[in-house]
């Protein structure tokens, strides 16, 4: 079914969200939020009800009164009127159920008892448990062809076991109504990626290794490891951050332009970037990635443990919680064309953003000592802010300045350009998606496939090469060396921190 | 002799500035307040002087009190402080002499006694006697081989009586030191134009028929003819607008890069596109020139006299006070690329501007009923306030708005982007390049010549099809015909008033 995605029709129907793992961190501080702010939009339909699932002793008051307090502390003062807080809370209702017994399921299937609404089920689960869910719900009778079912990364921690997953999901829902979330896909400034880059000829013209020297991303986190030593250890930071979030920005950068913005034609595009990254092999391993692992070091001027010291943590763990490496889309359209990627925890800013930089022009005739100016960039950042700046050189206005060029970027930044406009959650802009019955934001099972076959590679590369991290103190931008891998190609990472 | 015109060195020396016509509107309103910001920037070097020639009998004392109360309505108090007014006034001297008079070149060329300066000779009389001015200075021995001189337009009032003028000023001096003042092109962003195309390898790859659809080029007056209508009346707008300063700009827009900013490679490829350019003929001469004369109307709410009522007035004129045309530049560049050009007096808004239009990819995937938005536009905008702008089109950001596109300005005003900055005068920096021997923001010979005989070719048009003008009431955008012309190409002149 194709579905008019730019439409502004209202191309929704009522719906039953059935959200199992209601009393969760993820539930409480961002999905109910959320909604919340759908609700106060006028975006949820009148009948609409949204059901919270968890195996804590409940009732309805006591679920709506959690919900209420999560609200208070999400949600600003402003955002958070009477009147569509308690039209908000008269949609929740909540149901105690032990997820892995089938019998309480029928709990389920009364609460939807004579509904027509589609279900939606939102697993905020471990995905260890998605299959038994997911069969008790076909077994209990609670599905029909409508249901749509919604889960979070981590989908698995290799091919494998991501195959695995996909399949336990798979055997109760069809492709077609599988969602998988990767919240990135539902920052406004990776949605207008789209626009920029397919209705706007200036940049669509010059989309390719004709006109771009290379492409930076950098996803940067100031936090540490933070309680979860345990669980963070087991992936590193190449299948916590790489495989689904830098990929998939980096599926949106270099896909060739669909012919259409039906969800698959999207994704048909994102999957032939991934096929088409080059592996990492040989020489390349040692050369082109680097592995890090942040020691002891400062943050906001407080002293900070290093990644060993954290609590729990296994002193010979070779884990990375940092990862550069520079890669090639080996295709028409990049061939040729460096993208840098790097991301790690404990860096000096929360920054999440992608730089194009543009080749410069073969010829150059204004101040020589001026000539690594000439080049433009497109900056589209994530975070902390979102917005998009072009970079281009101007003159410099002072009287005696002569020919004297001046970079000066072209800010497009959401705040300011558009004052009075709230910049929506990516779970906002998900769950109406979702809603909709509408998946060009959303993850395709070949797409986290052909993404962890890629990882799964490298991986067996550094252990093959028993490479192990290098060190960098907390508060620092990484390794020397992935500054050095970088600097040798005459380039820098971009700073405008 | 090559000068580096993106130096940042003080490429300057002292000089003798000589001003004909001293007490004249141009040199109280503008020359003296410009020669004054130079001087309290520290631009002019402390032996510069300056001289104000006139017929009237004066003394030194006299004309600074002239100079000073012209500064008081010309310079904003904050910039206009005691130390700067008394040092700059200190510089200026005043001789009265009949320029007609060969004899009295000798007070010229006794204050000049002793001088190693250069002299700079600024002609801000009228073209008639440019002729006299300059034989009477070389048979009064007033000048060397540094001396150089300045002239205004209008430089004639076709080729050939523009032929004569650049003749008796040519026997005098040589083309390498005649500054032809074309003030349009003392505008600080009619030089970064300049930075932009040939910088910015954004704008610069894309700068062709290739990718560009069509340009506009505006230059609109909100003034009628005020007390000046006989000499406006035996010119017209073409020759008092277009001849100049729309082919000016356009030659910059138009020009192939040149291979250096020295002054002759950037005219030589102004020169270029004035030989390139299309000559009307036949057909083209009523259907892609529309020449305007303004009837009575209003402006700013008041009503106005049209101009065949304006105080005298020959009610049987059939001069322009409008002009709109279609035109091209035949080269390898821009073949297939409309240059919409109109200027008139009476518009409803005081406005210069330059619009790109880039073309639209052939292919379209947003809300079919945005298509028309889906291209870009740079716009570079001299007056009111000066300014370039990129429109872009981003995602609309509401929730609910799906995939519709917004178009929105990435603006580099100069007032906001750099807010501490006083855009200068154009006089200042023409006068600034005088003094340091910099001849790329003035005219050349052959520029002034092939512009005319484009010009005239299109008045021998007129004349022969004995097209009278439309009429257009004032304080409207022209004669319905000049919407018309780009109408029918499925066009609109950029509207952002």
């Amino acid at each position: 079914m194709l579905r008019n995605i730019h439409s502004q029709e209202p191309n929704r129907l009522d719906v039953d969200l059935a959200l199992f793992g209601a009393l969760g961190d993820l539930a409480l501080r961002k999905l109910f939020p959320a909604l919340y702010h759908l609700d106060r939009e006028g975006l949820l339909p009148s009948e609409t009800r949204l059901l919270g699932l968890a195996r804590h002793e409940l009732d309805r008051q006591g679920f709506q009164a959690k919900v209420g307090s999560a609200l208070k502390s999400r949600v600003s003062a402003e955002d958070l009127d009477k009147k569509s807080q308690e039209r908000f809370l008269a949609r929740i209702d909540y149901l105690k159920i032990d997820f892995a017994n089938p019998e309480e399921y029928a709990l389920l299937r009364d609460w939807r008892e004579g509904s027509s609404r589609p279900m939606i089920v939102y697993l905020s689960v471990p995905a260890s448990i998605f299959g038994e869910i997911c069969c008790n719900l076909k077994a209990g009778d609670c599905l029909d062809e409508k249901s749509r079912v919604v889960v979070e990364k981590p989908i698995g921690y290799d091919l494998e076991s991501s195959c695995e997953i996909n399949d336990v999901i798979g055997d109760v829902f069809p492709e077609s109504r599988i969602y998988r979330i990767d919240h990135y896909l539902g920052k406004e400034t990776v949605q207008n990626l789209i626009a920029l880059r397919f209705a706007n000829p200036l940049f669509g013209t010059q989309w390719n290794q004709n006109h771009v020297s290379h492409v930076e991303i950098t996803v940067a986190e100031t936090v540490g490891i933070e309680g979860r030593w345990g669980y963070f250890d087991q992936a590193g930071q190449l299948r916590d951050m790489v495989q689904n979030h830098l990929l998939q920005l980096l599926c949106l950068i270099a896909m060739d332009p669909p012919s259409n913005l039906d969800a698959d034609a999207i994704r048909d595009e994102k999957v032939k970037v991934l096929k088409a990254l080059k592996p990492f092999t040989g020489e390349a391993i040692g050369r082109d990635v680097v592995r890090g692992q942040y020691i002891a070091g400062t943050h906001a001027g407080q002293s900070v443990p290093g990644y060993l010291e954290e609590e729990g943590a296994d002193k010979a763990s070779h884990t990375e919680t940092f990862v550069a490496m520079k890669t090639e889309v080996a295709n028409w359209r990049w061939a040729g064309v460096p993208f840098y990627l790097r991301t790690g925890k404990r860096m000096p800013e929360k920054l999440s953003q992608i730089v194009i930089h543009f080749r410069q022009q073969p010829h150059y005739i204004f101040d020589p000592d001026q000539r690594s100016l000439a080049a433009n960039k497109l900056i589209i950042r994530l975070q902390p802010e979102e917005g998009i700046a072009l970079q281009v050189l101007t003159k410099d206005s002072g009287l005696d300045k002569g020919m004297r060029l001046r970079p000066g970027p072209l800010h497009l930044d959401f705040h300011s350009a558009f004052p009075k406009t709230r910049i929506p959650d990516a779970y906002e802009r998900l769950l109406l998606e979702v809603m909709k019955g509408q998946q060009y934001l959303f993850v395709r099972r070949d797409e986290i496939e052909y993404a962890w076959r890629w990882i799964d590679h490298l991986i067996e590369g550094w252990q093959a090469h028993e490479l192990p991290p290098r060190r960098y103190p907390a508060g620092s931008w990484g390794p020397v060396a992935s500054i050095a891998m970088i600097t040798q190609d005459g380039r820098s990472w971009y700073e405008d921190y």
